[in-house]
């Protein structure tokens, strides 16, 4: 059997018209959905994600403030300008790219960023109510929940489920768990120190896949019919592209889409995702902003 | 082959001993360690407990100050007591007492504890630093950290090891959980939507039950030669006592036994450990204070 192929790309265009909608409505009553884009030093993949991300703001009706520092820019100038965007009316969100240049700490910045501008979800604070029974965070983390959505869009059932994660990273692989621990998956976590992990990963009804590691999970760990999500952007050679590289994932697809039930590829499953549900979390967030006369 | 007994007590005990040779140097040098503790109603249960703790303090050499209010006090009444005892300087723990009354939210009443004093560990920013590499929280809460402590001292392997949690409550399972991933455990965390838990908790090197249902754990849901740590604490009646009724863990304990490599008593296993956490924590607290003059 051939799995169904989950379709990230359109799921997340529905969400984006979503988000266009609610932007929309925010509009007429006089609220300008904003997020402030803080970008540190030259990264080119950095500058390009930034870039993705702006403009998917505009086709959203999301209003897009970009600040670029340079990369000698002190952590104090840095931590300046986010306390700056924090008392900003007109900014719902702040979106600081990482990785900061060394010489910055990032936990000293994001924890500059107040809970409730944090559309990207990193605050301890969010990411401890994701770990707490009845506590409601401010915002949830992106791809974390990208991932969820995927599964309820795709007609996954989670709950009762079990639920594999591989990778257990700030980011991804820890919230993600969390939030099928909260919606009631029985839920494993799994990363390099894991023993017999294919035995693990064959027993999952549900498996993510996040350690960063191309075509680390192969088709023999893959439970006949489950659902794989493949959170891994891994570039590889490959000599017949004319840039000689590709993207994969953590799964290696090709074999494990005939044993798999649902999958996504890579490109075009997790990976844009991430940016929709920042756009969610930032007109959410100017959605809670009193209305301004 | 029956079980090696972990002797929580003795665990406790030794904790308790560490404990007070801390506050001892702590007082040569001026600073009298202290914990507030805050009891609201009149819960028989809850009264036993503060005392519990209270006896405990004046052993290690800690001075404990206590705070009672009525049953009808208002939430503004307990929050202005904790955030006086946040203020004060001869406090470097407060422990607000749990259940509050309905009428008081304790969300509310928990985040005004400075985090600086917030010895149970039960802040959210303490538990998202638990589930967030590279950072650390203020404080761990006290009885995931005596689950620890209890696996550390009885020389259980958690590195690699694969820990079932039965459980997923603020207060313990979740925790706990995130202790394990920290300690490079491959953690599965199940609870009443598991299915078919003798299997997950049979495959379990080591299996914390914390889920509140007396004897809930049978001997043939154990694997061979697993440590297993019972966290529950369930009142069940028994005709040959004179109170009429007995303390008894999740575990079928009797049973268990014979399979388990190690396993803890309830009472005498967690139980002591949570009130050495607590003394513990108040001692960092205040080793953390400035020297006074």
């Amino acid at each position: 059997m051939t799995a169904r192929i989950i379709d990230g790309k359109a799921i997340a265009a529905d969400i984006r018209g979503e988000v266009k909608d609610a932007a929309t409505k925010l509009r007429e009553q006089g609220i300008v959905p904003g997020l402030a884009t803080v970008l540190v030093g030259e990264d080119p993949a950095s500058h390009k994600y930034v870039s993705m991300k702006r403009k998917a703001c505009a086709e959203a009706g999301i209003e897009s403030y970009h600040h670029e520092l340079s990369k000698d820019a002190t952590q104090d100038e840095v931590l300046d300008l986010v306390t700056k965007l924090g008392e900003d009316d007109k900014v719902h969100g702040i979106l600081v790219q990482l990785p900061l240049p060394n010489h910055i700490d990032e936990e000293t910045i994001l924890n500059a960023v107040p809970l409730s501008k944090d559309v990207d979800g990193f605050h301890p604070l969010n990411i401890g109510a994701l770990a707490m029974k009845d506590r409601d965070g401010a915002f949830i983390p992106c791809t974390p929940n990208g991932v969820i959505e995927l599964l309820d869009r795709s007609g996954t059932t989670i709950e009762g489920a079990n639920a594999v994660v591989l990778g257990r990273s700030n980011i991804v692989g820890m919230p993600v768990s969390l939030l099928l621990v909260k919606r009631n998956a029985t839920v494993t976590i799994c990363h390099s120190r894991t023993k017999d992990l294919g035995k693990v990963t064959g027993a999952a009804d549900i498996l993510i896949a996040a350690i960063g590691r191309a075509h680390f999970v192969k088709a023999d760990m893959v439970k006949p019919g489950a659902t794989v999500i493949d959170v891994g952007t891994n570039m590889i050679d490959d000599a017949t592209r004319k840039s000689g590289r590709r993207l994969v994932g953590d799964v290696d697809y090709d074999a494990a889409k005939e044993v798999a039930g649902a999958i996504t590829p890579v490109p075009g499953g997790v990976g844009p995702m991430t940016i929709a549900m920042l756009l969610q979390n930032t007109v959410r967030s100017a959605q809670r902003q009193p209305v301004k006369a």
